[in-house]
């Protein structure tokens, strides 16, 4: 038979996280705490299956926790979502991105997705025969060039995927960012996804610029979260994402039979855990801390780098030391020197070679100090 | 913009689960159970989050849980899958089911579904620009006819889907309807999705006819399963898929970008709570009470019935009651009566009015007792 998916592999997380198990190697490569987790949080899951909530929830998500999440928006950020109508909890954003792109995207339509670009946006706008246009961003900064942007809209964009914080870049969009798109957007038609999973992980004091602060992107877009990301759960396998009443009833009709509904417990528990404002306003502090202690490692070392502005990424350019490939010199940091990171190559398009390999720094400090013996030595 | 699934609504079970809660009604829709959860499997997920498993788990699934689903499968009919290549844990039956046909449906390609069916089959063909070809079952007995069944196939056809034990009526497939089903594909191409969520739960000593006993058609069959049916915990959202390298493969493709993987506390705990194998093996006489205790409760009611012959659904008619059709009366009897149960119209082709009404008794014998005195009394 004719596979749907010709190109798709084996996700580079998985194949890399393979390979620095066979070598025992220190893992900085997927994107996963390895320090352990709240154990209030932990709490709250046996409590509530202990409670009885075992059963399937309502589709849409436990409504309680459908109206945490509504109050926290709305204090963060200003837009009062209906949890009624405007919010679903997911399986992860993961499965959030996929449902609003299957609910979306039809054969033909266009979707713009800026490159470097996290790899699972591109297979389900290949299975809905939808067809990417790529926005490469520049290997300097991994800034948006709103004018290029603007040039690769046409009559037949659907969509457009944004994601702020970048993964891998760990670029943020600044407010300018988000006017000059919503500016773009004006006159079109097209949905905006933004995947805004890190939206709590952002350094030196800055705001997050989620879509939902700016209305008229608002009343396009769906937004993504992931409570894997901001509780240290990312095996917990929980998200939600919030789009105005119109785009979310169309979302939800593809969501019911996809998934029909999230682990009842583990709302439960993400509804309590929420209520306390500091199980998330402390994340940029904690994470800032570890990211400075590996920049200040890196100091005297041969990678260049500027500083991640947000998610638990660091990029760093190695082409000091080596004019190997990313995907080579990733590979043999690993075999060789036992160290596991992402080359930033198997987000690019074409493969793009920017000598720059991605380390996710969401470890014990113990881990990056290993990490950091490493990369100096190198 | 124009809707993907115009024709999808809220599913029946959420229409009809909203309006016995505002009724207070004694409830038989929904299939879940509403007793308590051993808790020995709550622990073990305690224990899981509590010994560190709260990270991605690999996108296939937990190693462990998957070698003990292949033994388990090898034991009760003597097939044996490869863990590494050909099972695949899932977000419930419902996520396997959705992943399979959006990986092989192309546009204009027709799946045979035999009605009545579980709504979820359905929307996932739609959104792949699949044709739903359907074969009724007989109002009388909900047998297949294999002849109409034959007649159907064509060179479209792409996949077919079975389900036994049969929800929502109850039907069992016996070793000939295999035979017959394994026959007619011989000379096709055609894939199998084989619903065999209520697996473990089949009466009167009966065998359950797995596709994967029969090797021909194992060999085009994903055979789905589901531990939230099997140990009452439907909201843990936990199920599997099996099938041939060469299927998995292509699967999981779609699979990895559509939730990634499955809550890993809850995978650990499923792996050790397999590993006893009377859980499972209880359930067919625990379930065969409580339908003879509902059943024996209507003996003197003005309902027929045939015994269910497997899964927790029990058929009854109603037609020496009322003339209504099935939604009407399904209405009438959560508004008036305070009991919930589902109109089988809403599973049918045309919505086909069988004058018949489905009722869940996976419920604590005193909710059966409830129920059954609101049915005596009409
Ligand atoms: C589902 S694997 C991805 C983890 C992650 O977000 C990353 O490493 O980029
Ligand atoms: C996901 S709701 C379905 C429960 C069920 O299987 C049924 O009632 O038929």
């Amino acid at each position: 038979f004719a596979s749907k998916l010709p190109n798709a592999k084996t996700t580079i997380f998985t194949t890399v996280g393979n390979l620095a198990r066979k070598h025992n190697a220190v893992d900085l490569s997927q994107g996963f705490p390895n320090f352990k987790v709240d154990q209030k949080l932990k709490s709250l899951v046996t409590h509530a299956m202990k409670n009885g909530h075992n059963q399937y929830a309502a589709m849409q998500g436990y409504y309680g926790l459908r109206e945490i999440i509504s109050q926290k928006i709305e204090k963060l950020h200003n837009r009062a979502y209906n949890p009624e109508t405007e919010i679903t909890v997911t399986v992860g954003a993961t499965q959030a991105i996929f449902t609003a792109i299957t609910a979306f995207v039809n054969k033909g339509d266009e979707v713009i997705v800026l490159k470097p670009a996290y790899d699972c946006y591109e297979p389900a706008i290949a299975l809905n025969g939808g067809i990417p246009i790529y926005v490469q961003l520049d290997a300097d900064g991994y800034q948006v060039d709103w004018e290029i942007f603007k040039s690769k809209i046409s009559e037949k964009t659907r969509m457009v995927i944004i994601n702020t914080p970048h993964n891998p870049s760990g670029r943020v969009f600044s407010k300018e960012d988000m006017l000059q798109l919503q500016e773009i957007l004006k006159p079109t038609n097209c949905i905006v996804l933004s995947d805004e999973v890190y939206e709590h992980i952002i350094f030196e004091g800055n705001e997050h610029q989620s879509a939902s602060r700016f209305e008229d992107l608002a009343q396009r877009s769906f937004v993504c979260a992931s409570f894997g990301k901001t509780f240290h759960v990312t095996g917990w396998k929980i998200g939600y994402c919030v789009a105005p009443a119109e785009l979310m009833n169309e979302f939800r009709k593809t969501h019911q039979f996809a998934v029909f509904c999230v682990d009842h417990p583990v709302q439960r528990a993400m509804a309590a855990y929420l209520k306390n404002e500091e199980n998330y306003l402390s994340l940029p502090s904690f994470y800032q801390e570890k990211r400075d202690l590996f920049l200040e490692g890196l100091k005297d070392s041969r990678f260049k780098f500027k500083p991640s502005e947000g998610t638990y990424f660091q990029l760093l350019d190695y082409t000091e030391i080596t004019k190997e490939n990313d995907e080579d010199f990733a590979k043999r940091l690993i075999v060789d020197y036992k160290l596991a990171s992402i080359p930033i190559s198997s987000f690019n398009e074409h493969n793009r070679q920017d000598g720059v390999l991605r380390f996710c720094f969401a470890k014990k400090n113990e881990t990056l100090e290993q990490a950091l013996k490493i990369l100096k030595s190198l």
